[in-house]
Formats: C-alpha cells, sequence, structure tokens
C-alpha cells in the first residue's frame, strides 16, 4: 500500500473535521429537498453550504491523490474506486463514520468489528444511505408530478424501504421519468449491497452456531 | 464462558416455568388484539397478564446479569444480545422452545439437530414469530384506519406471508405511519432471517447430494 | 444404507411402471381441474383414477418400508423423509424422473450430472411441479370467487411465476381463504427452492470460471 | 481443450467483424422495434440485415463446430452450450465484448479481471442485455394490446429493471400470453443470473475486507 508517513499524517489530521463536514453537507441537501417554503435568501445559503462543502471533499480527494505517488489520475481512480464514488455521490460521504469508529476503537486498544460484522456494518450502512438520498431525489422529481402516486416524503422512504429488500408493493411508484432512472439504479445498487449483508448474516449465524458445538450448553447462541 | 454452577443450576430451574410464561404472555396479547368486542374487564386482565410476564422476564434477565459476573449491564448486554432483543421484544420469547427441546434431547441422550437444521430452526421460527406479532401488530394500527386495505386479521397474516418472503404483490398494503413503520423493520429483518434459511437449506441440499455419491443407489435424496 | 437386495429388486421393478403411474395421475388431476364442463360421468372417472394412482404409491411406500427393516413407521417416515413428502404430495411424484433419468444412465455407463447440476435439476424441477400443481390448485379456488382477479388458468401459471420468482407483481392475487393458503406455502417452498437452484447455478459459474483460468483462451465459459 | 490452431486462426481473425456485426443486428432489431413510422422499405432493409447478420453467426458456429474435430452436432452442442444459446438467441451475442476485452488485454500483457470480477461482468451483461431485448419484445407484443398499461419503450424499460431485480411493483405488467411467456422466461433467467452477480459481489466484498485486515490501516475498503 502506498501509505507512506504523509499521507497518514494527512488522513489522522483530516478525519474528524471531513466527517462533520460530510453531516453538514447531507444537512443542508435534506433541509434544501424537504422545505421549499423557506425564504429564498436560506435556500440560497443552503446551496453554497452544499457547494463548499462539496468542494471541499474534492480537494481532499485531490490531495490524497497527489500524497499518493501515483503519477496519473486515471490509475488513481481504478485504485481508490470507493474514494472516487464517494466524491461523486458525496450522500454517501458519511459512510468513513464506521472507518472513523475503528481508528478511534484501535487508539483505545479495543477489537475491532468481526469480519461479517465490517461487511454487514459498510454494506447495509452504504443502503440505508443509498435508500435516505434516493428518497429525497424521487421525492423532490415526483412531489409536483400529475398523478404521482409519492406525494410526501414519507411515502418516498416507504418507497425506498420497499424497493431496497426486493419486496416491492408497488402502492407508491415513480411516475416521472427522472423519477425511475434513480428508482432504477437504487434497486440494482441495494440488491447488490442487501444481497452482500444477508450473506454474510447468514455467514456469522452458521460460524455463531458451529462455535456453540464446541461449548457447555446455556442460554441463546451467541450469549458468549 | 462465564457458566458457573450457580447459573446452570438457575437456567435448569427456569427454563420449562418461563417457556410456559412466554406462550402465556403471547395468547394474551394476541387475544387483547384479535377480540376488542371483549368486555373491558377481560381486557383489563389481560393488559395486567401481559405486564406481569413481561416483567418476569425482566427479572429473570436481571438475575441471569448478577449470576454471569458481568459487573456493568451495557457489557452484558453486548455479549447476550440476543438475550436482550428477548426481553425487549417479549413476543419473540418463545423462540427458546427450541433450546428447551434441545435441552431435553441432550438428557435423553438423543443426537442433536444438524448444524443446518438448527440454523433453519432458529431462524425460521424467528421469522414466523415476526411475521405473527408484526400481524398482530400492523392489525392494531390499520383496523380503524380510513382507506385501509388491511381490514381483518387474514388480511394481515397474507401481507405478512408475502412481505417475509419478500413477493411483496401490494394488494394489501399497511397505509398508516404506523403500521408502515413495523413493516420496515418486519421488511429487514425478515430479509435477513430467510436468507439465512435459504442458505442454510442450499447448503444441506449440497450436503445431501454429496453424501449419496457415496451410497449405492436407490431411493430419494436424504433417504439414508 | 439399508438397500438389500429385496429392496433394491423391489425398486429396480417398479421404477417405470410407478413413474408412469405418476403420470396418469398428474394428468388426470389436471383435466379433472381445468375442464368443468366434461360430463359428469367423466369426472367421476378422474376422482377414481386420482384415487387409483394415489393408493397404489402408498402401498408401494408400505412395501418399501417393510422391506427397510425399520421396525417402526414414525422411524421410517423421518429417515425417509422426501419419500414421505412425495407420498401426501403425489403431485411432486414425477421428480423421480431426474432418478429414473440417472439410474438409465448409469445402466448405459454414462457419466451422471455434476452435483451442481443435479441440486439444479431436482430443486428447479420441484419447484416446477410445486408451481403447476399450485397454479392447478389456486384455479380450483378462485375461479368462482366473487372479485377474484385470478379467472382462467393462465392468469393462475402467470401468477404463479411472479411468485417463485419472489416478483410478485400483484396484478392477478388470490381472494379466497383457501386460495391465499396455497399461495402462502407455495412462496415459502419455492423461495427455498429457487434459492437452492440460484445458489447451485452461482457456485457452478464460479467452478465455471475457475477452470477456464487453467486452460487456453478461446470460446465461451463452458466451451470445454 | 480442442483448440488446435487452426480453430485459433479462425478465432482470432473473426473476433472483430463478428463483434461489429452483433452490434449491426440489436442496432437493426431496435430500430425495427422501436420506430414503426418508418416506410415500408426501411423495415424491409431491416428485417434483410437482421436476416443477414443472423445466418453470418449461424456460419461461424458451423465453421467452429468443423474446426473442433466433435464428429456429431448434438455432442459439439453439449459442449459448447453458451455458443449454442447465442446461436439461437442472438440479440445475447454482443456478450463477446467481454471475451473481446480481454484478449486485448491480454495482448496488450494487461492483468485479467478477477475471477469474481469476471462472473460479475458474464452474469451482469447477460442480465442487462436480456432486459433490453426483453424491452423490446415485449414491447412489441404489447403496444397494441386493449388494457395494455406497457404504452411506450420507458415503461417496458422500467417494467424490465423492476422484473430483473425481482422488485416487481406490478405498476405496468405484461397482459398479453406473449408478453406474459417472454416475461416469465425474464423472470427466471434474470433470477439465476443476478443471483449470481450477488453471490459474486458478496464473495468480492468479503475477499476485500479479509486483505484489508493484514495491511496498515487507511482509506477505503478497495483502496489497495
Amino acid at each position: 500500500m502506498d501509505a507512506d508517513s504523509r499521507l497518514s499524517r494527512w488522513e489522522n489530521r483530516t478525519e474528524v473535521p471531513l466527517f462533520v463536514t460530510s453531516l453538514v453537507y447531507l444537512g443542508a441537501y435534506a433541509v434544501h429537498v424537504l422545505d421549499p417554503g423557506l425564504p429564498v435568501a436560506v435556500h440560497d445559503a443552503l446551496r453554497a453550504v452544499i457547494g463548499l462543502t462539496w468542494s471541499m471533499f474534492v480537494a481532499d480527494y485531490v490531495v490524497r491523490w497527489r500524497l499518493s505517488g501515483h503519477p496519473f489520475l486515471p490509475g488513481y481512480m481504478r485504485h481508490h474506486f470507493l474514494d472516487t464514488v464517494v466524491v461523486v455521490l458525496p450522500l454517501l460521504r458519511p459512510l468513513r463514520a464506521v472507518h472513523l469508529y475503528e481508528v478511534i476503537q484501535r487508539r483505545r486498544a479495543q477489537p475491532r468489528l468481526s469480519l461479517y460484522g465490517r461487511v454487514i456494518a459498510y454494506a447495509g450502512m452504504t443502503a440505508l444511505l443509498l435508500g435516505f438520498s434516493a428518497s429525497l431525489a424521487v421525492y423532490q422529481q415526483e412531489r409536483g408530478a400529475p398523478h404521482a402516486t409519492i406525494r410526501t416524503f414519507g411515502d418516498s422512504v416507504w418507497w425506498a424501504c420497499s424497493t431496497l429488500t426486493t419486496v416491492g408493493y408497488g402502492d407508491v411508484t415513480p411516475v416521472t421519468p427522472g423519477g425511475r432512472s434513480i428508482a432504477a439504479v437504487l434497486m440494482f445498487l441495494g440488491l447488490a449491497l442487501l444481497g452482500a449483508v444477508t450473506g454474510s448474516f447468514s455467514s456469522w449465524l452458521l460460524q455463531v452456531f458451529t462455535r456453540e458445538d464446541e461449548k457447555p450448553p446455556g442460554g441463546f447462541p451467541g450469549a458468549s
């Protein structure tokens, strides 16, 4: 890995501020979408906050590229695929929270999550963040559409839950081309991510039951 | 494991009475929800039974914490995660039936279920209990709602089946915020649990067919 | 295995006649359900054929139990679980076709299907037979129901396809308690069986691609 | 493998022209279906292009069979199952793009995709091509049907997305027997293919997280 000391130092110093920035970004975007009744000046301010925080993520990405030693951007992008996705879709930025939690645990010399636990945490949180941002974006598309069945943000969250889990009731569905495009992305990504969560949970459960076979009886499985 | 002799003795003694208590709890809750036409006094009695049985589960949980040697409750809660879930959602309490069955089998020196069989039994029974309690709770939410499509308990069970299996017809769906919140929990938990059941069934089937390769021919697979 | 020579001889002799009997059973049941316009005498004859063929399956089951050396029926039922299921649900009887195919292949000294291929064949055929019999049974329940959306046998097959794959459009769904009960069974069994098919297909695909790594290039994967 | 030098030479020479041919085929079919308002002469020309390109695929298949050394066609068909499928369903022909990409990578001495990456690429691209061709074919069936809910090609693509991912909203569904038959094929094939994609993605994610355990900390997983 290209983790020379200057890159590590940069990451150690920017970790917490950038996480706070990502929460500010998410909050500003959510308020912007969910409360269209606010004065125009407030919406302009929110847009400015969204633009500013985004440019901070881009700056962080560029600095990490320069410190990584990769001479060309495309090569860096391929090797840091998920970092690149997060710069393009900054709504996923709070995902670094899981990483931050691990860094803190390591400093306090506490054990990290198990392998399955980490896959579940990353994939599950990505799915939830995707679902939340898709709810916001689809709500923005559908709000004013004629014959729309998604009329409140609650409808949109309900639709996102039934889509992510592939249940798909169809009582509320997007009807605009924009809303349907976002929905299609959510379907395919959600299928892959929740498939990973389900598979890891299944493996973890098998592991728990296997381990229990070697222990004296008592209590529920997992009660180690 | 922290299974010192006093904890084991407590568990051996409370196993059967607590299982009966959990059936009483489930029955009282079901009658309370399903028959609103009963006299007020009966509903008061049912509510008293529900409260009393729940407090017995909490007492059992506290005793097991004190006997476990864990000095602090949060540490115990983390290590006995499923026990904690069962105290908060006592409708899942009858799950201990599988454990009870195993304890009895061991005393009679009979073989326990295979690894896959136990994962299927635990995860499948948890899914069924979740589905049953979600049917009850959603029915309670939707019963009086205007434009509700879930109008009878049968509708609610039908809805829970199509949700747990992720089929999701959408012919009957919750329309109230309360009903939809319960439904979202059921979707995500059901997806994980039935994923574990399906995965274990698939692994078991592969095992059966592998084993059959080493046997003389005849009969169906599994016909050992 | 308890495959002594008398049991093997019985199975060798009854294999083909019982397979033909199972096709007769399936055909008689299908005609009985699908063409209610036939004269009453024909329907009586069909019912007689259904009863007669079923009793032959029961007789075969009893003979195999007596020849197996198991002294008690419950013990035999537990060890020959799938045989027992097939006696109770004789619509699944044609499943033995896969077994028959293997017996014939072995006599002609041809290779049997691979492990994954056999799991896919058994689980997939069981799912298809389940779907076909559920279509027949649901159609019988819904045909005369008021407000039914399943009005033709084609609707019923379309509904079974969307249910087995957990797609669940919900454009046609059972509305009677009987139809919904059959549907719930189909959902849970179909989920497990098609999960096994999908998992085996996935493993087989990985195997094909792994094997290809060790070969000179050319052609599609699987082009061995 | 039967990859003698003449077969390899044939494949090296026809690789690129046949890929271009497959794109021509797909384009001609899509224009033929999507723009029924074109003059009759144009449609005749498109039909001629479709027939001509198809016959080129058949010719290529026959040549490869003759060069392979298999004396009989059925034996060749069984060993080159996917090639055979592609000749029957030429809409899947562009799949060879993945193969072509690999051949080019190998000539430039660049590493091939990882095992999971290749399964995801093949199965995912097959699913997308299947979905696209099913959208075209279902649109052709439903276009003029009374009470059809699929009225535009956009509806058809939206329906294919929700079907492939097994979400199945049911807001737009085929109503004609032809459309429903194509839909049933898409459901079963899509379930198997996207199951393989999901399973491989899940395994890849576990691999990434396992590998990360052996590295110094920093960055997102996958940031190798």
